[in-house]
């Protein structure tokens, strides 16, 4: 039986942490499947992991899931918690708890602190290796989360707060959640707020950036624009981006992570 | 019995994209072995993701080889092409022609519609995730490329018009292809070219870059000459590269991809 | 059974070159578990190359572990040593030495020139693909080191200089070995260093870099002082560490791998 681990953090690509992951995993699990979710993300950044790995969960096969990214270093403590048939791993920071709830919402959550399944001595830096790994691969060969620790009241487990969108005065106002690669601006705004305001695709929209206006076509992609033009479409994951196409349109338009936004249809 | 499966996309390694199409892969063919060829091909840049692709197929397991780069978006008909015992997926834009004609050419192609093999909805912005991760996965375990769509006759398909390549009046005239890490920069001109000039190991040639001359030998590696200097050698894909000893020469020589460059035998 | 082969190169990702490698070992040893260790290490780094190996050894199962940092091309011989159960392959230039002394010291080594398990033809500016991987991979199905080519006087292994810490006059000298994505300072001096000298966790330190003098607390964790400060604490490899609690410590004080850096107690 191939069981699957995915692994989110900001460790970076240019040391061997991530190797260091994957080799303990392998050690206790050999038979499990890896996959990388993302090692990328910026550094302390907990928003931003959790945004890529609740945008990313329903893809992934069911397993153990793992988080790393914590300011504190080891100063939260760490969770698992048990959504739909998936096992979340992480610090109690938030991290996890959009892809919780995308994931069906939590069942159940312990605390992780029985030391039989960490590698020891235990790194006060570096929980990834010496706590996440281990305690996620021997989940993966069959051990049940209940023993990692006491249970803990889901009620209690840190949620972050969910990106703000709020739809007033014929008006969808939302922030910038991230930038991809291509200069895609994506939004807290989704396609059903949109939906709500009775925006169709075709409609001109207005786009207020700060004092800023900027009118754009909702399109079904980037690409039902000519090159340079820009559009605001419904991306992959369901949430409103903002694009140029074969352009950047954060470079263009000025739209950096938490910028604020408001639009709205073309009066 | 493993299959496998290769991946080629823009989509960067700061989201969760190519976790995705990972973990619908997996969800599909659980025994498959996933190799990522690159995910850091230039946004949109389909000549580069080519060239990749292509220098990269013959050390490949024979699979399925899934292509992902369309500046259109959604907008090119996805393909799949049997070349020898490969198949390759991708939008039909020409990513995949260097490969293909590299692997042995098209014997058959099909357009890729028969929607039974998607997974649903299909996001119009990521068909890597939605079309071609799941068909890659179908077809690995065992389902026929004529089952995705209706035959293309495969002269039909588009074809990316090679890397300018030309030997006249005792010069071999090329462009820069790609800038490795190093700052190596791969011409579009072959080993076989300089051969047919006569040019052989150990002589000089004058690299015409615009107005300017530079004298460098042509030698059987870049460690053949002091650090510090400018140096010829056939690289790992049998295209000349001009390079640097423990040096730039991209940067030194001022040769961004696409620079026209002209070698000739030094008089 | 699962065979291990790990990888570290300074091949980057931006290319085709890690899959070329990862396609030829899967080609010969489709069982084998691959493990990426790193591919960012800076181009010709072979102190850095050697460092992250000899950082991630210990996490990695026992197997067969790869390393191509060599910027002299192909111009070391390749070599194959034997250290606990793991083999090392890489260019004899000292970029495994560490590692095989963390890993128990060299037992037996051999020259890697038996053509038997190259890729031929073998280009002489990428050995990783041509010799290294396929040796890897045939080395993952059983056979021996020994069939590589003739033995080698574990003496002769060129080792590389340790890093330089040096304990005297109530202070530890050393060097910055490198800097994370955090922005984290590791150095060369070791948590032993400071124990000799009798400094302990709560002790304030001075560091000296250069002239400037800057104190700090030795802590547990980054995590133990507020954001913005700076702290010294040891990390996950047994190093002392400088770093700023959510910040950049080697931008903040200065502090490029290779800087001079000396620790004292404050007086």
């Amino acid at each position: 039986m191939t069981s699957v681990i995915s692994l989110l953090t900001d460790y970076g690509l240019e040391d061997g942490y991530v190797a260091a992951c994957h080799g303990v995993i392998v050690g206790i699990s050999p038979e499990s499947r890896i996959i990388d979710v993302c090692h990328l993300v910026p550094s302390g950044d907990v928003r931003r992991g959790a945004a890529i790995l609740a945008q990313t969960i329903a893809y992934l096969p069911i397993g153990v899931h793992v988080g790393m990214v914590d300011p504190g270093g080891g100063s939260h403590r760490a969770v698992a918690v048990e959504a739909g048939d998936n096992v979340f791993l992480g610090p109690d920071n938030g991290l996890l708890s959009w892809a919780v709830r995308t994931g069906g919402g939590a069942r159940a959550a312990y605390e992780v602190s029985n030391e039989e399944f960490f590698r020891r001595p235990v790194s006060p830096t570096f929980h990834g290796r010496d706590l996440f790994a281990p305690v996620a691969a021997h989940l993966a060969t069959g051990r049940a989360p209940a023993e990692l620790g006491p249970a803990i009241p889901v009620e209690r487990l840190v949620s972050l707060p969910a990106p703000t969108s709020l739809v007033r005065d014929g008006a969808a106002e939302g922030e910038v959640l991230s930038v991809d690669r291509h200069g895609n601006a994506q939004l807290s705004i989704g396609s059903d707020d949109l939906a709500a305001l009775g925006i169709t695709l075709g409609d001109t929209l207005v786009v207020a950036l700060g004092r800023r206006r900027v009118s754009m076509p909702f399109r079904e992609t980037f690409a039902a624009v000519p090159p340079g033009e820009v559009v605001a479409f419904t991306d992959s994951a369901g949430l409103i981006a903002l694009a140029v196409n074969s352009g950047d349109a954060s470079q263009l338009l000025g739209l950096p992570p938490g910028a604020h936004v408001r639009l709205s249809l073309v009066p």
